[in-house]
């Protein structure tokens, strides 16, 4: 199978395994699951889990621990968009070319449903019936948790908050905002696979975090990059939102050029840390080049 | 020591306990960890970490662990208390006598200090230095998130969220609102106490479960009953303030009378769970009738 092959394969089960997750949940109030499941289901570009995905298999994870652990993270990253996109926070409409959970539904639905999806993420890499050894267990959440709390995701939308408005954010503050807002949990995703992974590959655990690190980053560039360049339909929001927000962003710091130097950057340091993993890497390689280069 | 003794020295514990978690934890955004700090020890009775306390003491838990345990349910019970009183949500303004944490600080801010604290409930758990066995572990983690999420707290409080203002609520409705808004999370607190216990103590889960199941359905009637007879200054909150959201409540069903008798109902229910535990539950039942009994 060729890369476009393998990431839609991978799109495909983990949509698959989130519907069949929150289809058979009998619901206490249906409500609050028919936006857990809208905002799940949505779509977009499984970059989190296809990560958990092909680096479990690289690490000789079980399967079905590694869709547990990539279906956990799309959780966390699924309840952050919701909050997001809270009018208390970007006060965002559209999010994939859908209305965003908030108008689908309302704020306080919304904001249960974000609640509950982090939840979900603990319940599921919880279960007693994972093929992983406890300790090993214990570690993915840990891992997860810190990712996502006020070290890291949550700590990253506050810096971000904090930042909206300020014209002269230097380069650094903009990277603390994107290693912890978007970072942490590209790396949390990419270590859940290690995680669930064999003895063997847990040596490689600091280079696939490298790894992911500066793809995180690189990432973001684009992200920022697209912003400006992209076409509003491809991306389903609004082109030019950042701009029109005051956010501080690498292209408003550094120019489209200085950006674009910025990301081959990123992208080289991602791709030296696997050149350091004794396994067969290409496909991550491709995927960090696929999605380095992407257009929306 | 006798029950208030015990009760303060356990609040003092606790208080303590998360006042340094906060202060100690280097932060990424300071203001978030204000916000989680402000919310997390501006006081309350602290009855969910006293009866983790109290049963993990019974089952011959390790304090530390203990300790923790009580710590992270009383996280998602902060973060829960954040997200009530939002505007969306209850649109409180005041709690426990001060101001709720979005009128303190900002809405956003709030919203994040919530999501902040339910991730760090579940990265305390994941520790990996606790005293405990791994699968035990894992287990109170599972317990904590099936009671917090969409089947359990977030569930309980959608239900509540869609039947203000329905005027002819039954009482099975009403009671099943409860048991998931208020009543998982303290069933939780005890399990956690339980698991974090000796084998010998795992048999007596049930009925441990049992006790707390009808002990958060009478300490919400006697919530209800309070709202109407209660003192507003030793409430900390509006007194009358469910009949003016038109929230249906106990008293509003059975009336006052109606509710004092399903109060005692309850409570005998409870009472009669901790009979089939072969341990001392003197300190259980003395707490329940504290709590039954209180008038704020």
């Amino acid at each position: 199978m060729n890369l476009q092959e393998l990431l839609d394969q991978s799109k495909q089960q983990i949509n698959q395994y989130l519907h069949d997750l929150l289809q058979q949940r009998p619901a206490v109030a249906p409500r609050l699951n028919e936006a857990m499941h809208y905002a799940l289901v949505l779509g977009g570009k499984r970059v989190r889990p296809f990560l958990t995905q092909a680096v479990g298999q690289l690490c000789g994870a079980h399967p079905d621990v590694v869709l547990r652990a990539a279906a956990a993270v799309e959780c966390i990253h699924a309840y952050s968009l919701i909050h997001d996109d809270l009018p208390a926070m970007d006060d965002d409409q559209l999010r994939r070319g859908h209305p965003t959970c908030h108008v689908a539904f309302d704020e306080a639905t919304a904001i249960l449903a974000g609640d509950a999806l982090q939840t979900l993420a603990f319940e599921l890499l919880s279960s007693p019936q994972l093929a992983v050894d406890p300790s090993r267990q214990l570690a993915m959440i840990h891992v997860l948790a810190k990712a996502s709390g006020d070290h890291g995701m949550c700590g990253g939308q506050a810096l971000d908050l904090a930042a909206t408005g300020a014209t002269h954010l230097a380069e650094p503050e903009l990277a603390r905002i994107h290693e912890h807002k978007t970072g942490d949990l590209i790396r949390a995703a990419v270590v859940l696979g290690v995680l669930a992974g064999g003895d063997d590959a847990q040596p490689f655990r600091q280079h696939f975090d490298d790894f992911a690190y500066y793809l995180g980053l690189a990432f973001q560039v684009r992200d920022d990059m697209l912003d400006v360049i992209g076409n509003t339909i491809a991306l389903g929001k609004t082109k030019g939102s950042d701009a029109e927000a005051n956010k501080s962003t690498y292209v408003t710091l550094l120019g489209l050029d200085g950006a674009q130097q910025r990301l081959q950057e990123f992208h080289q340091k991602a791709l030296h840390a696997l050149t350091k993993i004794s396994y067969n890497t290409e496909l991550l390689a491709a995927f960090a080049d696929h999605l380095l280069n992407r257009d929306h």
